[in-house]
């Protein structure tokens, strides 16, 4: 089985098929493009669900480079990243993580999340964002320089962030960054008409509950309604589920318990249908 | 032995093979429908013992789909939801987790409790709930898109969460929700009844008792008595057990070792027996 | 050798031999016996060396059902309960835990002290406990159906039990209970001299100090003198110790090393003897 | 190895050889007899240095019994006393631990410090504590019942314990107790002089300046003069160093950094010399 | 695999091919050179993106010595440093970790923010920092002499240190240091251009941005701008992105998420173009 | 190559090849040669770079015994101090650690800032420091009888313990002590010119700074310069380095960030060259 990881063209594997579905909000794409050309390591920034991974699968395929993404997570280690050694009839043998993978063979290495992993694996990455554009198999006693397409990308939510749990500013120094915001409200509308077929009015409708909630944050709310859920609704909607009842169980049961929040957002929803 | 389980037709060990009982309380099975033909992530949500488990099974018997149950806990690893490298005399071989069984064969994937669970198993599901629907198995290299069949359902108990653990904004972003309570009283009734051949004047009794109970939860109790220590204690009473006795055996010692709920509760019993 | 567990009748290791002395003090034999014609989970509540251990081994042997003893302690593992995967010279292969053995076999599987184990051994037994009856093996990809005659059933002293270290409500509304307290007086003195075959005085006398020490719980010592201090007792006393000598051994020093509980118990001991 | 180590008889290896100097202080040999006769639990209490270690060596020579002891510490799983599966040619055997080796040969099993053990540790006794006598191989799938000569011994130094680390009170109820203190002056000249062979008179002197350091425990010293650093003093003597550097280097150095209570030492040790 | 690593001169591996360009700014080269000359180990200080990493590759370049850099973080052990047994066809068999394979052909070893790693890896040094210059490896019973030609050098950023997290002072003890800044306004001015073949007028604005910004420090802001984000800027800037936006993308964006720094940081931007 | 390790005369592997140098401050010579002779377990107490290491290596010269050196650290375990088993074509098979091979072969056994260690690797040594000169090999069931030149030392740094990192008690009452301090100024210009070939007046001068510096301890040092530290500022002069920014190199950078303390001691060496 690893045989096979390792004769078939693995470039091949992480190339995106069709072109997935962006709506521009600005001059990122331009922007990106500037930083992919002399390889500036990138951070995206922004609130849950606003397309950071939607925006970067759409430039991996726009610049036709394989895109390797790994989400992190507190228990992922160096080794998860690196790589390590197996074992076989013949004894131990290496097999390259998704980090290296992505060196070798030229892809964009996406780390989502990349605050929530531990330090081991946000310093295992700094040889690669620098002059060196290095990653020491240390395990292996291999010093890998990376391929020359190679990019590294990190996603970053500052809302997210504590004392205890944050980039060390020696890592934050090692990127360029573009920020994300939700939609604004045409292009929103267009992307959830544009996902589930539903009605410009609907949508507009489901748009305006959005809005209110996203003014929710902070005042008990910690973060608003993604797009995400949004399409959600008007999925439950196509399917014949009634506009109030898609809402609470796609937009209000979801993100809290809080009776006085859910109060709000309930009469939000029955003043928009 | 893992030869036999990689040979047989794995789906068909996680079909429900008989109807399980439910009675439905409200229009929870066809939104829970309409969820399932968009393959929209769900979150069931509600107290212990009030029928979250026996829903889904309902529903995977309904929808003829297999269905995949995870108990979560604080010390299940990612590696525990998707796979691991065993050994065998040729060396290291892949096995499937749960998880992963299920992405691959079409199940609905329940992971119970997940809360409990820590957060690498929570941001491992993350990219089989968006657009994506895939799985990472970093370990093996592999990106596993989901069977088109495939759902993944979780358990959530709103009582329970505490600063310190609870899903995070992220993860919830990503599942609609339906909310369970305690059947109403004559659905009890009825539920008592069939479970346990126990006649109705009794079993009205029983629901009486566990309605007293409930509204002490929040002085005193954590949780209210649950249907399934309703079964139990008709259970006994069929079996010869005295009313009373039965009660303080399998509704009021169970639940509380605070001297003053236990005398509420004891005199509750007197009362109705 | 572990093919000689595995073809050796499991059942018959866990059968008790010959009936363990057992006094009973209420009706918990025959509420034991209908909780167990239903095979609903049970849970023995009561204080340190009170005979909640003697009683299960009683019940085992008068239902002539195999019991399956496990101590949990806050290092054993869902593993050590379950099972794991061992290796030979032909690879790994899997070896059951005590509670799967009991699981398979219709053994009553006995968890004492229950509230010391990891949460995610108790989380293991959920499935056991309600009407699925079933046990995950996760690592070996089994659904196991547990045998007919099983019965899972745990120990809790409500003594013990701390803010930081208590059962979950989900898991206690899985258990109906049944509670034990030291023996009335004259059923202690038939147990002191049935155990280790002094005379009925000198008995009568060591329970006089047993009554004055458990009067003192809550004042200065955690627990009272357990039926199995004064049997240790009286077997001194049986070897020719001088009473004194034996209390101060074996009922006064293990207790305690504050000054003056200690000066307390001393002259209880003195006035009796 | 591990054949030679399971072909030779296991109980000579354990068995003392030569009678074991021990001075009795008072009746703890008879009293230790019979609770040996009744194969009683004990718990040795006392002091360091004053004299456990030697007096269970003793009694095991006595007894004709062999004598495993165990230095218990933090990092001390219950697989180090139980046993564990190691690996050779053929796959994975099991290997006794000590405590294991000592119920099966009949060995008295010295547990030292045991509090400083995890509770998994303690609690793996309990069952080889009360009328079972049996130790559960867990991981192996086997009940062992207790050899007849086998019985458990614990040391406890009750000057150490704190609210943290403790042993549990239902672990207490297990054990009669013996407490031992440092000998009597007359005793304590008589010891060192048989261990050094050094002089009555400067014997005599070592033990005025123990006798001075052990009041001082309480005001800055956490423990006092041990007889064993009498004897490394005595013996520094014999070898030619002078008594006042031989005491600073072997009674004061070593018990306290602390300025004042040095000065305090030093003038003791100058007015003995 | 690790044949192959075994087999090639492994020396070569390490050695700077080119020239890595550095702009020396005080007598560090000197310095280092003596104490080179003497092997005495080094400690560089200063703050993050200052040159350090390019100050040590330049030194072992012009030295004509191999350079073996290791990232330091919390979860590295002294086993990753100095080796380990890995498994093959015949068992195991012993690697060489990083500071051993240093410690052997005579490279320097640079310890990359020493302070992030567990203090076994900053203990496992200390026989190779003084006269002895040896280095233990335990497990595999080897007691390894350095090369004559190997040093050990640490760096360490003093504004990161707290009173958790720092050096023991016999660690300290053990290191000559030199110390490192910003780079003065003509140099930084110098290696902009040289870097990314700006002109000097847009490289100096970018200078006096990065003046004012390391004003901040203390104030808000942990770091100042380093000269790799003056150097990515640049970048941009002749990929055509205009000036004002480059700065915001690699400039002020990555350093803090504050409102009041970041609009006073595009207050500065604002101002310099 | 474990063959090859097994096979060597492993007792010469550990001589010390020649005299190291060791100027002679009191009569701790003499004091060590009489402990030696009855085997009495040693604490060496002192600050960093003091001498401790380069004095038991000496006496072990002087005794022509082997020494085996052990820096210890906070992720030590008995199983790095006592061996481990490991895995060859045959199956697991014992290596001795290197305490187990200091008691094997009659070696010096010295435990580097043994308090550095885990509590299970202080507690593994106390059979080996009382009568019984034992090494309980528990993971091989064997009871390893010390050789008779075995002797055990350990280092202990006074100023450095805490309440939460010291020994027991129970440890310190195992060994006599010898204290060690900064050499007279005499012997110190002599060290430093003996080491470095540096002339006697500069030497002096270098000592004035290290008695100026060490009378700061305790008021922002936390310990005074080091001999060694004065060895690589006079190695730095030797090798055309102006004194001054030698002693700014070697005195004064390592020791301080504190901007107070750096100006007094700038000033010293001002006032000195």
């Amino acid at each position: 089985m690893t045989q096979a990881i390792q004769s078939m063209p693995r470039e091949n594997q992480y190339l995106i098929p069709s072109e997935p579905y962006y709506q521009e909000s600005g001059d990122e794409i331009s922007l990106y493009q500037a930083a992919y050309d002399s390889r500036i390591p990138m951070m995206l920034k922004g609130p849950t669900g606003c397309g950071k991974t939607r925006f970067i699968e759409h430039m991996a395929w726009r610049l036709g480079k394989p895109l390797i993404t790994i989400s992190c997570h507190e228990d992922m280690t160096a080794s998860d990243l690196i790589g390590r050694y197996l074992l076989n009839a013949d004894g131990t043998y290496w097999q390259d993580g998704p980090l290296t993978t992505a060196a070798r063979i030229g892809a964009i290495c996406y780390l989502d999340e990349v605050v929530e992993a531990r330090q081991d694996t946000t310093v295992a990455i700094h040889s690669l964002t620098d002059y060196r554009r290095t990653l020491s198999l240390e395990k292996k006693g291999e010093l890998l320089q990376a391929h020359e397409d190679f990019q590294l990308v990190i996603s970053y939510n500052p809302g997210y962030q504590t004392l205890m749990k944050d980039l060390k500013t020696s890592t934050k120094q090692r990127f360029a960054a573009l920020e994300f915001e939700y939609p604004d409200e045409e292009t929103e509308v267009s992307i959830v008409c544009h996902e589930t077929g539903i009605g410009k009015v609907t949508a507009g409708r489901l748009i305006q509950i959005a809005k209110h909630a996203r003014n929710l944050v902070g005042h008990g709310l910690n973060e608003g309604i993604s797009t995400r859920l949004l399409v959600y609704t008007a999925q439950l909607i196509q399917k014949g589920i009634p506009p109030v009842a898609a809402c609470h169980m796609a937009l209000v049961r979801p993100l809290s318990d809080d009776a006085d929040i859910r109060e709000t957002l309930e009469a939000t929803v029955q003043g928009c249908f």
